[in-house]
């Protein structure tokens, strides 16, 4: 299964050539076709590559905390791939996530890659690109890949379905819509971090995240530890060190189990968005897209009198092609 | 156009039966081909209603605006319908935000209609749902109807492409974070509001965002403004309502220019939602789903082989049907 391809990116001596990955990734950001064919080629899944997945909402440190968990890696000798994902910046394609990563103790370290990806079209373009991304990084012979997300959001779930082990980052006080905002990827999250844990209000954080805990019990055995950091003075690095690595060791014990949900939204998304490009491409064409609206300005129709109208028009062949 | 069932909602004396409005609106949320179908006979979009959308980061004070403007809406003698919808909150349905919109001086007001709404799977919906539930509130008779979100993430953008006027709250001193965050929903933003305005930083943030604005200009004529408020102290409040006024004129004097790439947004996200739709029950039927995941996690296959085989299984019909 092995392509020619990879043994460029991966020299003899365990380095990568930074350049010509940062040229595959381009191709396959580029263009979908691409992408598919050369990852259905290339696409390895190595049970010792740990994709780990940092989110949580602005302000709460997440771009330190990856710093300390990168250099936790290469501490313990393992390459990493960093991948800083905005979904929100149509126009710095996630590169404020990526220059601070950049300009960090990594910048110059030939065992870590980063890259930046942002947001691409509205129909769930980016979680599928960076998913072909992330699986590209973890058949190319990475230890472990970083995924850091601003953010949590739909977006941000729908980028970490790649991720073997989501960490969410909570600081104590950010205000009641925080509230709000935790639910949709408390789910989703295997360890919670409480950052800033100096900080007043973190015993009712604690107590907030093991009631939510609480009712979403059953994962397979894992209980979602809450791991309490200062990570600007790298306190409580090591113990939530301890907890992705034992989170690493548990995804491979019990693989089916956990990857193969994940597996499903994946395939889900990706085949979502093969369809919806068809679907642009076809109400782009020609001028049928333009007589629609035009009849809508006019009051002719409504929207919904022509979705009815769309979907005569395209339909889903479930036969096989044969 | 209109059909029988409008008039039922709006009574004689211009108040609204909000048990009947409710129930609708729980049908159009619990059945997709219910919607379509009775949209395609409800809709109306009368020149005279505003959709008003509210959005910002948490903690920028939303509610609180929300809630002067739907005062001063009522002082000017218009009903109001107010959606408040959570794309990141599916255990609560959006009730959180709803909640403390209800909790407000206009629980009891017979014009005030209000209505939560929370994240229902992950592909799209909770956007095209907004778009159905507003669409209604629009063609029911309403004078204006108040869409909030919380964050600006790509699921707020979504949703607020049925709004006719979209307000963007910020705060001063929200951290780096919100540099990034800003970028993607700063494009569709009609008014700014610089909120807390009292606080230190505000020179800064007013100084960012005409920054944004300068290299994004043309607006059809429309020069986004930057109102300074103290909403918990009603203070710029006048100002706002003035800039959210003089917007919806001018939507109206610029009618096609403004609402038309809209409609385009609405349209192909409708589009899309309705093939997803055939596309996940596709999947979810039978055993063939279950057949490719198994597949993968034995390695038989990767996720991006089946993707072109799901590819070769499912196509968009674009020829007419006659």
């Amino acid at each position: 299964m092995r392509s020619k391809k990879t043994p460029d990116i991966k020299r003899p001596d365990g380095s990568f050539d930074q350049r010509a990955l940062a040229r595959l990734i381009s191709e396959i950001e580029n263009d979908r076709d691409t992408a598919e064919t050369m990852l259905a080629k290339l696409y390895r899944d190595p049970d010792t590559v740990q994709v780990i997945g940092i989110t949580g909402p602005p302000g709460a440190g997440k771009s330190t905390l990856a710093d300390s968990i990168i250099g936790k890696l290469r501490e313990a000798g393992k390459t990493v791939a960093v991948v800083a994902v905005d979904p929100s910046s149509p126009f710095t394609g996630g590169a404020i996530l990526g220059d601070r990563i950049r300009m960090s103790t990594y910048a110059n370290d030939p065992g870590v890659f980063i890259r930046s990806m942002g947001s691409r079209g509205s129909l769930g373009g980016l979680a599928h690109a960076t998913f072909d991304v992330v699986n590209l990084l973890r058949s190319t012979g990475f230890d472990a890949v970083v995924i850091e997300t601003v953010g949590v959001g739909q977006s941000e779930i729908d980028v970490l379905a790649v991720a073997d082990t989501v960490v969410l980052t909570l600081v104590p006080g950010l205000g009641d819509d925080v509230q709000a905002l935790k639910a949709g990827i408390m789910e989703i999250a295997d360890i919670f971090v409480v950052n800033k844990a100096d900080r007043d209000g973190k015993e009712r954080l604690v107590a907030e995240i093991r009631m939510i805990l609480e009712l979403n019990r059953d994962r397979f055995g894992w209980v979602p530890p809450i791991c309490e950091t200062v990570a600007t003075e790298h306190r409580g690095i090591d113990g939530l060190m301890e907890q992705v690595l034992l989170h690493g060791a548990y995804v491979r014990d019990h693989r089916d189990a956990v990857r193969r949900p994940k597996l499903a939204r994946q395939l889900e998304k990706m085949a979502a968005d093969r369809i919806n490009r068809d679907i642009l491409a076809f109400l782009g064409k020609g001028d049928k897209f333009a007589a629609w609206l035009d009849a809508i300005m006019a009051g002719e129709r409504n929207p919904y009198q022509v979705i009815q109208e769309i979907g005569s028009f395209i339909s889903v062949r479930t036969e096989d092609r044969s």
